[in-house]
């Protein structure tokens, strides 16, 4: 029955909330969800996600390879625009801009998000893998915590918690009780909550949807994405990933995430980085 | 004697050599000068600074705070134009695009990197530091070997490194001697030749100055870089910089090369991480 139920990829609400529609050559409508606001403001892996649907569309290869975000105004639920460039098309790899905009009062457009992208086929990867990357040590997820298991709703509680599957590792859960660990650490299991399995575009997502790892810096503040960048690795297998989020350098009002993506065949599936600002409250 | 011989910020080869002139605006013409090239091509560490420092000028923000770059072709000594965009301008942060592009023979554009990058005033940093991460094991620059410690000519060995001032790691040396030792690091002492100290744009050279990481994964073929980003955390003291690059995972023909850059003060000065393609021979 579950299985029966179970969302598949191209058929579930990560699909549908992301989907674009062609107005014209290069140029896609959507609508972003209410679903998937993390207090005020929409989820920024959410926007990478659909920005990377769009580029998919827009150039000749249909992965993306990495992906660099910069953030110039939080977006809000409701109708968006995403406006692309194919700057350069290879033979295995080509690169592309997107912009998404939403509207004013007057309908002027206002720019949320600027990436430049490349895009290749991970299909068409050789299968070499030489790595000293190790999966993060996550306990399994039976011992993981997530919101609907918190005694009272946690902080930053919010819409896209019910999209998602995350459960936590305890060992990064101290600001929980407000007892941050005062290690820039953050792990968890990650899926989505209707099942659907992992593709390199929810991996946009993947990266930039666990607490901030400021929360066990002791920090109660919003940490607004100021650059996202992601690099895709290799095309995740089903199941549930793993996703590790580790902060070394805090100062100066800024810091960076550093995130690894893990699938269930321990492949390392994507690693971002992003420069967040830090607002202490 | 030689502290008067010293170049300075501002009046330097690397001032000079990434200089650019203001055709009109925010579009500036410069020459890529022939001393930066590593093999065949303009390294790309060189041309970020060239672009860093259009960017400089365009922005209303000073220094780069996170410089995104997408290499689209290999660029070549000689003229070049620099075509910048103001996207949004913000109190303490501005973000701007910028294009490099060269000549074809008809006198054609063609774009070699696009970046988007966004700038701020290091200067007006907080100075609060909450960090767990450490400067590299180095060992002291005396015990440290530069190209002209080389009893031949050292693989890759190119006109950059008359430029630079690098003493690398020993331990990050075998594969000189033709036995790499299949970790992905590469640690270095790193400056200018000619003294001067370093600045934030001289930080984008730094990131990408060192042999490929992959030499000490057993790669003998070119590793030319798909995206690099950049993050200058805090302004450089005085002093040679100690820069650690780190590959952990080389997969599918692609590795991500993580560059940490440290000053003389012990501060963690730059973060870099690019996606680069491995050509095996």
């Amino acid at each position: 029955m579950a299985q029966a139920s179970q969302a598949t990829i191209g058929d579930s609400e990560f699909d549908r909330d992301t989907a674009v529609t062609r107005r014209s050559e290069g140029v896609y409508d959507l609508d972003l969800a209410a679903g998937w606001t993390i207090i005020n403001a929409v989820n920024g892996g959410y926007l990478l996600a659909a920005l990377g649907r769009a580029l998919a569309d827009a150039l000749p290869h249909p992965d993306p390879f990495t992906v660099s975000a910069h953030y110039l105004t939080a977006s809000q639920p409701g109708p968006a625009v995403i406006r692309t460039e194919l700057i350069r098309s290879g033979r295995t790899l080509s690169t592309g801009q997107a912009s998404l905009f939403q509207y004013d009062d007057q309908g002027r457009e206002i720019e949320r998000i600027r990436v430049l992208a490349s895009y290749g086929d991970l299909d068409g990867l050789p299968d070499d893998v030489r790595t000293s990357a190790k999966p993060p040590a996550i306990p399994p997820v039976e011992q993981c915590l997530g919101p609907q298991d918190a005694p009272s709703p946690l902080p930053g509680n919010s819409a896209i918690t019910d999209r998602l599957m995350i459960k936590l590792d305890p060992s990064t859960l101290g600001w929980v009780l407000g007892q941050p660990s005062g290690k820039g650490e953050m792990r968890a299991w990650f899926g989505l909550a209707d099942g659907r399995d992992a593709d390199p575009l929810s991996l946009l997502l993947a990266v930039d949807a666990l607490p901030p790892t400021a929360f066990e810096l002791g920090i109660k503040g919003w940490v607004p994405t100021v650059e996202l960048t992601v690099h895709v690795r290799c095309r995740p297998a089903p199941g549930p990933l793993r996703v590790s989020i580790t902060t070394r350098n805090l100062a100066g009002g800024f810091l960076e995430e550093d995130a690894e993506v893990w699938d269930s065949a321990d492949r390392l599936v994507a690693q971002s980085r992003q420069l967040a600002r830090v607002w202490t409250g």
